[in-house]
């Protein structure tokens, strides 16, 4: 396998390779006792919990002896190793395979975790959630996902083997993703693979389980069948083999891992769903169905395994206890020598070891934002530039909208597989893929992503930011082009119903700012956060700076969700409540109103967790006539307001001026100014 | 051109062509001048608004021009003609495009909409907005929708020559969409263009505006580059041509018209963008920027142009009004002939002129549906194949999940190449695309959709039910497992926030059913909708029959959005509001507690829309001691209930059995009556 140049791959390789010419006799034998051996432990933990998946992590047997048998760099007792392979299981229903093999191979998931499948496990859940420790490198099962979760993980190498320089051979690591039909059917990981392709990432291998069917038949009804020609349309090395032929499947593996990068690679293993169980082998009952008591026991048999459950054929357990002291033996050395690479590179060692960073104490050493009337977006960009000459970890990647978000950093530049210093990823228009390559950055862990596109378009990648919100990844929103003062460019590109929407999506913090201080505050507090992603929601159309309000108190104010922006002067009989580029309408419209207080509510969620006291001091309790002012869906002000006192947009735009249209909708100092004196009763 | 089979597709081919082989020097002088007066009016378009997209399209001019000037089988007089060609484009940014060469050909645009291009002209929009007598087929700006609509205009076409039998040969029609890089990159587009190879939609050319610049630079920036490879994966003919060349374009697109069918075609046109303004021509400043009034004037110069706005040259307007009556006339004798054709197949008859469906009237005639738990999925799909009997018109979509919502209509075979009578259509799990060719299917207004996934997923397709609402297109939304009481299968298959996020979308109606009869009323209400589309949610897991409440009052009850499902028998002081499932939860804690009402509240927006009188009656406003209770997130219940006040589910979900974990929630009896004691402050 040597390619006779003494490349890092080719290391990498015989570093993996066993004694034989890809598999001795030994090995084979014992690798083919492993395959059988899961598919005892995955018919038991389907058989303990009554359901779950057994297609797929059946049919995946020889896959799961020959990667974690064989072919993954990785040490069960040291999940977190920056050189490890991570292994993605984008086919996350096939949670049962993962659980098994990660037990097998020394992570700490036990047999009780397993006995306990799908039904409160701490661990062995039905679907993989992410969990470093246990060797869970990302949360799947929502389908194709995964698969751009590895690119993410694939190009998160890419970018730290950049920081190396010439010290970029010390590391082998790799990305191995396991998927099947469902997966790579959907559009996200179509785009993911075509931007795999484009950034030549060398380092990434997906297997795709080509077992013939899916939930509803046989793959042939759903799949127009060259999955081989579309792969390589995508600049990838294609490899097919019989997916249960342990040296072909070893063979593969290691050509893909030692042939020099600029290519990533998929092997199409061709396996029969729910291997070993003739009763349901390569039938879509394969996909999700148990087994029956009688069945479990003849089946059992059959794979030649004893009568209890969670047998390990002796043969396996201690190969894997002698696999398992080389990895550890060899992920120290490795470590060792890595201690020494690090210290030579300042920039890779912050990536592993991030100083803290404190968002008040930044947004606090920053200058005055104020001056001339500009779009919130201006100023996030320049904050964010400002944060990535602090922030090495940050990097920004976008869907062909730099030029409108103006969230690029550093030089600007993007990253290609020439320039991995590029500190920009380019997505194209293919913001679900961003959204989901994100999470796999983010999962990796070294940098932290800012995600942009305009507001309207959050939609697009939606199931990638739930996920994120769920694995509370530390992943920076940044949505523009914030409401219908977008104007003329029409109803389908106004966001309506995304502020409400995403508010609605747990542990997503969304930030709304009015001016350019706001907007540092939002940032600091997004960047601040412990875990847990956040959004920040920025205009396109210019907003003058709020001078009245002292500075800190717009930058603090944003930690706490709301602050009161003008102060009522005579006795409180009416409150107006408003965030983002509203603010500004509604302090004009309470200008010399002495009895009323205006409220700037830059996030919702913030400050709905503040002690009640803080909540009771911005909004006094015994003052019901509040005005909430807001560009979009009214759902979230609910909490605070009449649902009647709700200035928003209940509809879609239209193609108007901006100004025209929040006009024609009830955004003119004089409908607002017609609300609070029907609220209030009287002239004001 | 001929095949020598004298088929169809070659006298559709021939009926189109002009006197020449591709182009006469006539043809080819006028087509070329209709290009240059097109770019002068793009020009002038933009010039009069100051701002809008140049560079797409001035690059496809004479694309334009041999589409509309030669190819496209179209009648501006009657744009709702059966067997026209549908012209999408996708690449909507360009919609200058579009109502320049609609303008030309004699549709309903005229040049006050031009002058009012993208400021409030009721016709002229930044992006296209579905408008068929205006021939705006569909809404497009967010990208890659268009090609998948454009795959659902084509399956449709499919779909209607499949009840024509030998008489498909009538029909010539073929569905035309042009897409630039930006749409190709997306998932939504990749999806559909593997599906129209897989249903071998022979009757699709889409024309890929190949001009080398996205918004942020070179699209070898973002491109892997081999698209004709990644077509031809997908079962796609693929033809490249010099995009400014009229008679390669030419003889590309009759080419492609004429072959027979089997394979969807692409032509991959090599464009320059901004072409005839050679400031901008190539340049990514080329796709949104305007010129300053002295260059105009000089560009229009360049192009041989007037110094007048909107100027016409003779022989282009001779030509088009000749091309417009001779395209009438042929449309004339088509129909003539065709009304007779129609007569002996009434179904397709029927799909033309459809019989009015009165949705409470069919809920009327049906017997009971209580007896045994079920779970309202199984309702859904037993009423939706009693529904499909009555309504030709419906198609089912799904994406790989069937089996599991049960939503298969007719005789349950899947619609295929070989299979034109299958009413169902298996995407694959490609739900963005299952919701965008439903789409393409409802615009082109014969059959009706009927999508269905798990609610979790419709996520994947949000923004296509985005601009499916706002083109206010009858479509009836599927969703199933409901909540978390799906249980095992853990967070990331729990809807949390999908309740309200959709409730968010305007014009979309959300219903969620309690039981058999209650589902039987939501699908009435669904289908019974005059425009716009409604989402049904059903669950996975079992539910009683409300055997307490007359079957007519639940069915007629959804109509109405809320009603009473239980009535106080004393002095009212407590109201439980509840949806779906939680429907039993309600009535079991209230059971016994004279002051206490239930009500149902199947749908939020049908109930919020009734008259006041009829939403005091149900919800006194003298009693605000009101408790919601919905297994998803809170929101939409605030305009109801005071926030506290609701019984929710305010986080992920997580994997234990659906009982446990409704339980843990708050959604037991016991926990609800202690909220009901809490509420009303005294025991109950």
């Amino acid at each position: 396998m040597d390619c006779g140049n003494s490349c890092e791959s080719c290391e990498a390789a015989a570093l993996c390779r066993g004694s034989g010419e890809f598999l001795d006799a030994a090995e084979r034998s014992v690798l083919a006792d492993a395959a059988r051996a899961s598919r005892g432990f995955i018919l038991d933990m389907v058989a303990a919990t009554g359901t779950g998946h057994l297609g797929m992590a059946l049919g995946c047997g020889e896959i799961g002896a020959v990667l974690f048998g064989k072919f993954l760099r990785c040490d069960g007792t040291a999940p977190g190793w920056v050189d490890r392979d991570r292994f993605v299981l984008s086919a996350g229903h096939g949670s049962a395979f993962l659980y098994t093999w990660l037990h097998l191979s020394g992570y700490a998931i036990n047999l009780e975790d397993l006995r306990n499948f799908r039904s409160g496990s701490t661990a062995a859940k039905s679907h993989p959630e992410f969990y470093r420790s246990l060797g869970v490198e990302c949360t799947t099962g929502p389908l194709g996902q995964g698969v751009a979760n590895a690119v993410g993980m694939a190009l998160s190498q890419q970018l730290f083997a950049g920081k190396l320089g010439a010290d970029a051979r010390q590391m082998h690591c790799r990305t191995v993703c396991l998927a099947g039909d469902g997966c790579l059917q959907e559009g996200v990981a179509l785009e993911a693979i075509a931007l795999a392709g484009l950034w030549e990432l060398g380092n990434l291998i997906l297997v795709y389980d080509d077992n013939g069917i899916t939930l509803d038949g046989p793959s042939s009804a759903t799949n127009v069948g060259r999955m081989d020609a579309l792969f390589r349309s995508c600049n990838w090395k294609v490899q097919r083999v019989d997916g249960h032929d342990l040296d072909e499947l070893a063979e593969a593996l290691l050509r893909a891992r030692a042939l020099p990068g600029g290519q990533p690679q998929v092997i199409i293993a061709k396996t029969v769903a729910g291997k070993g169980v003739a009763a349901i082998e390569g039938s879509p009952a394969a996909h999700g169905n148990g087994l029956r008591t009688e069945e479990l026991r003849r089946v059992r048999e059959e794979l030649g395994l004893g009568p209890e459950p969670f047998a390990v054929p002796n043969a396996v357990a201690e190969y894997f206890s002698l696999l398992s002291r080389r990895r550890r033996w060899e992920r120290e050395r490795w470590q060792e020598n890595f201690a020494e690479v690090l210290e030579r590179h300042p920039d890779a060692m912050e990536l592993l070891f991030p100083k803290p960073f404190d968002g008040e104490r930044w947004a606090a050493s920053l200058g005055p934002l104020g001056g001339e009337k500009r779009p919130t977006r201006f100023f996030g960009g320049t904050l964010l530039r400002e944060l990535a000459k602090k922030l090495p970890q940050l990097v920004s990647i976008g869907a062909d909208l730099f030029s409108s978000t103006g969230t690029a950093i550093g030089d600007g530049s993007y990253y290609a597989a020439e320039n991995t210093e590029g500190r920009n990823v380019q997505c194209g228009a293919r913001e679900h893929a961003m959204g989901a390559i994100a999470n796999g950055l983010a999962y990796d862990g070294m940098f932290r992503p800012i995600v942009s596109t305009f507001l309207v378009f959050s939609d697009y990648l939606r199931p990638a930011i739930r996920l994120g919100a769920m694995a509370k990844l530390p992943i920076l929103y940044v949505f523009t082009h914030d409401s219908i003062a977008v104007g003329e460019d029409g109803p389908t590109h106004h966001p309506v119903e995304m502020l409400p929407s995403l508010r609605a999506i747990p542990h997503l913090n969304i930030l709304r700012p009015a001016d350019g201080e706001e907007t540092a505050g939002a940032l600091a507090a997004a960047l601040d956060g412990k875990e847990g992603p956040a959004a920040v929601i920025l205009t396109r159309q210019g907003v003058p700076s709020l001078d009245s309000i002292p500075v800190q108190r717009r930058r603090n104010g944003v930690h706490r969700g709301a602050y009161v922006a003008k102060l009522e002067t005579e006795p409180l009989e009416l409150i107006l409540l408003a965030s983002g580029s509203e603010l500004h309408r509604a302090l004009a419209s309470a200008e010399g109103i002495p009895s009323c207080r205006v409220v700037s509510v830059p996030c919702l969620e913030a400050f709905n967790r503040q002690p009640q006291a803080y909540r009771d001091e911005v909004l006094p309790p015994h003052c019901r006539k509040r005005l909430a002012i807001e560009a979009a869906g009214p759902m979230s002000w609910w909490c605070h307001v009449e649902p009647e006192n709700v200035i928003s947009v209940d509809d879609f735009g239209e193609c108007l001026s901006g100004e025209l249209l929040l006009e024609q909708r009830g955004f003119s100092v004089a409908t607002i100014r017609e609300r609070m004196r029907e609220l209030s009763g009287r002239s004001l």
